[in-house]
């Protein structure tokens, strides 16, 4: 059943999960799906469908208990233990992602970057190693990566892609602005920062 | 009414038009509902849900013509036009959004990065003039942009946001992983990087 949830749905958990994590630091103890939904622009009846593919959460008329629903949406979205992550493409993205701190604090654990170009193999990129991409296979062999992230360019990404799922690497992030075709036990997600703008300017142009 | 439509919808009417120009430059001329709904992950019922908030297309049981849908869908995305952006952050963020091509394939125009530190102050970025921060107000009030790019540090982007809200800008990216405040006639949009990564750990974890 799990693998029937949307990508939407997911989102939205992750969402919930940050606003909780809020709350709990802020020593809330109850929520209601009323306030979830508020803070994630949503309505309560989505939050209590979204809530419901995973079995009966919070009490009529109390609410949600913030520690239980945070540990709940963790597991649920599997972030329970440290998974390890390779970037494929030492430019500026994977600089960008390298450094981003949110990762470490979830639980994804950036191993090294990979690259083709001489000058910047043995260099760090943000602390982590860069490595050279003919390295791969007998690197993914050994480390046991979980997830690679391409950050490679669009012309080259489906040839990158093929080449990651055939060292047995099961979850894809693709940043190049392309879309790329992967085999059905492989998950790939693709980052488009113009999709993101294109959010806004569909806000502009129908505002009231 | 345009805006009930959810952000998940929005998303998905840019994968469309993706798809869809896709299949324009290999010279198709119609698509089905169900061709869609498999290059998106989704469901034909839920293609036609989608594009039937904008009006009627296609014909039954011929499909979409895919150069009137794109067209139609890249008018409701409001991408018709040329949309001035502003980045404020000239770090690692910003510098790889500069770069980033797809912007200006779609209309998207970045007109300068801003910061604070006087070593970035007069540079360039990726070929964008990274201007002082203390002339924000000055240069929106002249350039008029449209929307700003927040890649700042997460303990300033509240402070930021309500600076750049002050100016009349009524669109911010937010790419600082933190959730922010804003007056509801501006649309917030916060890119989690995180949230992407969960995504993945998620589908690793409900596999079959």
């Amino acid at each position: 059943m799990a693998k029937r949830i949307a990508d939407s749905t997911v989102r939205r958990l992750s969402a919930y999960l940050r606003f909780l994590e809020d709350f709990e630091s802020r020593g809330l103890e109850t929520i209601s799906s009323e306030e979830l939904a508020q803070r994630g622009g949503t309505t309560s009846a989505q939050v209590r469908k979204d809530l419901s593919f995973f079995g009966s959460f919070g009490k009529r008329g109390l609410g949600y208990s913030v520690p239980e629903l945070a540990g709940r949406l963790r597991e649920i979205l599997g972030l329970g233990k440290e998974w390890k992550v390779i970037i494929i493409g030492a430019g500026k993205i994977g600089a960008a992602l390298a450094q981003y701190r949110g990762f470490r604090q979830r639980g994804f654990l950036i191993l090294a970057a990979y690259d083709a170009n001489e000058e910047k193999i043995g260099r760090k990129l943000e602390g982590i190693p860069v490595r050279d991409i003919t390295q791969l296979e007998r690197d993914v062999r050994q480390d046991r990566p979980d997830i690679a992230v391409l950050t490679v360019p669009a012309e080259e990404a489906q040839r990158v892609l093929d080449r990651v799922v055939k060292t047995g690497i099961k979850a894809i992030l693709n940043f190049a602005p392309t879309q790329l075709q992967a085999p059905a036990d492989v998950t790939v997600k693709t980052v488009n920062m113009a999709m993101e703008l294109e959010g806004l300017s569909y806000a502009l142009t129908n505002r009231d």
